[in-house]
């Protein structure tokens, strides 16, 4: 390919607006284009990228023995309805009706539809195992698309759902996925970890996500590396302390004027206090009424704990401000426990807390010196925040988790017999009776992961592709292409070579600075260049360069191609 | 593949209520499976098929220098606004509202995105011409799907659009679209034929169809091959004959009776009169209400030229029954123009008959031996009706055409700059001045070629596919798998030297009787089969049998691969 038949399309200011780093290289790049919120066209830099981690995905789930099929986008109410996740499923449904005013929605995901599929398609257990997948674009209508294609609502999803006769076959199944997996994610030369996970809205019991490790990923992962442990932080209980008596007071409570403090940080600044003596106090709905939720500054409430409080409400909801202004009499910052007239639930550390600050109930004013017992009473207590770095690691007594970010690129679930269940899905078994099959799900971000491996892959000079998902593997940079025969010539024949050996080249004819050249390609993130010059064809080389380690070399004009071949892992 | 890991998902009988061959056979082929009206899931064998067409459209759309993109299925109403197709495309367009209670609909074409995108990246002349193409499920909402996935709403298409500086520019990308459609075609395996066609709500001004020729084809083509004319019957005009003047009528006027008589067909049988000495009387709105439009029995009305007389409403509708009922006191089979209250336009060829029959405007009675100026005012006259086998070819005195039947699979159009103007998409040519990019743009039907391929290759047994599309290229059905050692190795042996050897290879390996494996191989349409029995095994011979021509072999065990390899053109 050459730059002048291509729509190379690169931007060289970074987006104004534009949060991470993946989502500025992709618009750099010129491989994204957003035509509405969270809705993208994919350019043809963009587009080769998606169809390697596509290739790549698919020859993997071909080898695991599962079958390629295609499901619908739009799918009819009725199967929903069936599942009973017509009203469970949320605004991130997109429903809408045709023309003859039938309810439909666009998918985004296929659990009704494989499942009615297949129960019309197999009967016998002769017909089991049998796992089915589909790469296809899904649509989740997200309240607040961001990040670009990271959470988006149009985007590439590989899914597979296997069926079988009992729960020992749906475990293999899903340990054969999981293998798979861990096959597609090191073919895809990233870093990631499997995390056992909560199963969320698509229901069942095991479950595992697949991370790509970044500082930028939304979720936070317990890890100990050397005893093989990884959980998403929200997953983590907490064990409780022994002694969960406060240590002896210390300080008399009073109240201090804390004007313009509205965040722990600031209130901290302030008195000069850790974040972990001071106590925040959120309120969430509860069955009958508001409840507190009290944690530690420094902490992070675990929603999922919190859901399984018997006062609180599921989903977790904070709260508005004007609930808690009309109620309290105060704004959200200056809440706090002392004389507050709900039900109260303290974190596990909070309970054990002397001494500390929280809000006094009165606009722009904290307490300090607060102590359990003989300030206000003390609280239930449960185990409400996420787990963080240096908590214990649960089931190895004195090992300890360090937290680390991942972005989630793909999920396995066993599911068991819900949906088998809602739609009657049964085959007959050896001794010829009739029973529910089991089944697993399983998904992968496909349009996910090419923001995921930018977020691991990138120096200032832009993307640095691995090298199976690069657009191009070899990038050849010309010095002054339109003046010199012989480079035009080189480069054109060098080119023409390479593509013909199965390389996949891209050649900058462009009329333009070498300088300009050279950072459209890093920014690209070819992980080859060649450089061809009047200079060094004098010398009968050309220089090669690496994208990753930066190093450049000269290779010999006579053999290139075949030391091309030896350097070049993927063409 | 081996039959046994696979979803066959044949069917012996023919499901109820299908109407066309294609469609019989991919259900009976376990190919698709419908999920709602018009929306269908493809099964592997299907999807095989698919994409083995989706991938030589693929080759060809590259080797013909365009770029691959990918635009969102999910399109913001603001662009359909500015191009006013918003409030023209018709109920044909699914809209809806995303959470936020904004505008979308879903994409049954791109004109509107490909042009805000590329008009955002191309701002010289240096960067055309361009063309970019995606291959993507679309959706219209048919008002009546049918014919399986001939006619569905959601369908896979392959769309591209091309952009010049000039007029000449936009033919020259239209002729390497033509060229590439015919290489596609071709590969194919196709019967096709390239016709002159409408441009319809797309808009512009040339625009060439590729149709499939198949009796089952909605569309007529008027051909004449030894001078290579074909044009879809819709635009093929017929000329004014030089003389217009009736014969001298031979027979009185009189009203017969002729109960139960709806159709021109009935007619013709109870009276012994041909249909060419019938006349129809059709009525249709008009801008000053019904305007009635006669026709000889035989010949159809032609909506395009119809919508052309300035006194008929267009697009086209019949006047219903009701209006029909309350305004002239007759059911609609009774109609006649005598003594009809309403502008009258009558074609070409019905101005010419003496002594003919027509309607009453009586309940269950005709005319008989009508003329013009005795028995009503000789009419306007007009060019109303499809042309039909032995009309005279436009533009070449003396020649006629033939009328076959076309299946539309590709479609290219001259757009100028009708979408350019609507976006204001301009670029600056070699003087310096801003223009009007000039457009094209280029369908082609992916899912419908896979069935209108099965129309033209089929027997009673079931598809013959053309090779270069075929779901696998060599099946081996094995006589006695489960029971004989050496028929079940040699098999084994064979599947896997033949994968080896990139062959797409199905081994039939049910505990099944011969007769139903070779049903379903034939119903698959598998080109090539190798039958391994002992019996052949022990002369040391497997037979081959040719899907197509039938015929079958024996060939040398030890040689079979490379034998294979000589007869199998397309792996």
């Amino acid at each position: 390919m050459r730059t002048t038949k291509y729509l190379l399309a690169t931007e060289k200011e970074t987006p104004a607006g534009v949060e991470i780093i993946s989502h500025q290289l992709m618009l750099r790049a010129g491989m994204i284009r957003q035509l509405a919120a969270g809705i993208y066209s994919w350019l043809p830099t963009g587009l080769r990228v998606l169809e390697k981690v596509e290739n790549i995905v698919r020859e993997e789930m071909n080898a695991a023995g599962a079958l390629e099929v295609l499901m619908p986008s739009v799918q009819p109410a009725e199967i929903w309805q069936e599942s009973e996740r017509w009203d469970h499923f949320g605004p991130e449904l997109l429903r809408f009706k045709d023309r003859h005013n039938r309810d439909f929605c666009l998918g985004p995901t296929h659990e009704e539809v494989i499942t009615t599929l297949i129960n019309n398609e197999i009967q016998s257990y002769r017909q089991l195992p049998a796992n089915f997948y589909q790469i296809q674009w899904k649509f989740r209508d997200e309240i607040r698309p961001r990040f670009g294609v990271m959470r988006c609502r149009e985007f590439l999803m590989k899914d597979a759902y296997s069926f079988d006769i009992n729960l020992v076959g749906m475990e293999e199944a899903y340990q054969i996925m999981y293998d798979a997996y861990s096959k597609i994610f090191t073919r895809l030369d990233l870093d990631f970890v499997a995390v056992a996970a909560d199963s969320g809205a698509i229901g069942g019991s095991v479950s595992t996500e697949f991370h790509v490790v970044a500082d930028s990923g939304e979720d936070g992962i317990g890890v100990n590396e050397s005893i093989g442990f990884a959980s998403n932080v929200e997953l983590i209980t907490l064990p409780v302390p022994e002694d969960v008596s406060p240590a002896a007071p210390q300080l008399e409570m009073s109240q201090v004027a804390t004007p313009g403090v509205h965040t722990i940080r600031e209130l901290t600044e302030l008195l000069g206090v850790p974040a972990s003596q001071t106590l925040k106090t959120l309120l969430v709905r509860g069955i009958d009424g508001p409840v507190a939720l009290l944690l530690r500054g420094d902490h992070e409430l675990n929603a999922l704990k919190a859901e399984k409080c018997e006062q609180v409400l599921a989903p977790l909801q904070m709260e508005s401000a004007e609930t808690i202004r009309s109620k309290f009499n105060v704004e959200p910052g200056s809440l706090g426990p002392v004389n507050l007239e709900c039900p109260i639930i303290a974190d596990l550390a909070a309970v054990t807390l002397a001494d500390f600050v929280c809000g006094a109930n009165v606009e722009g004013h904290h307490l300090t010196g607060v102590n359990w017992d003989r300030d206000l009473p003390a609280p239930e207590a449960a185990d409400l925040r996420k787990a963080t770095d240096g908590d214990p690691c649960p089931g190895s007594p004195g090992e300890t988790i360090t937290v680390k970010r991942g972005i989630e690129v793909g999920h396995v679930f066993q599911l068991g017999t819900k949906y088998s269940e809602a739609f009657n899905a049964t085959c007959v078994d050896a001794a010829g009776s009739s029973v529910m099959m089991w089944m697993g799900c399983y998904g992968i971000g496909v349009s996910r992961i090419v923001a995921a491996a930018i977020e691991q892959n990138h120096d200032d000079d832009g993307i640095i592709w691995p090298e199976p998902i690069a657009p191009f593997s070899v990038c050849i940079v010309p010095i002054n292409y339109n003046r010199s025969k012989n480079v035009a010539r080189t480069s054109d024949r060098l080119h023409d070579e390479l593509t013909a050996q199965g390389f996949t080249v891209l050649l900058d004819d462009r009329d333009d600075r070498p300088g300009t050249k050279f950072a459209d390609m890093d920014l690209l993130g070819i992980p080859h260049r060649l450089v061809v010059s009047d200079r060094n064809l004098a010398n009968g080389v050309v220089e090669y360069k690496n994208r990753r380690r930066g190093d450049t070399t000269l290779l010999e004009m006579e053999t290139v191609v075949s030391q091309l071949s030896d350097i070049v892992t993927y063409r």
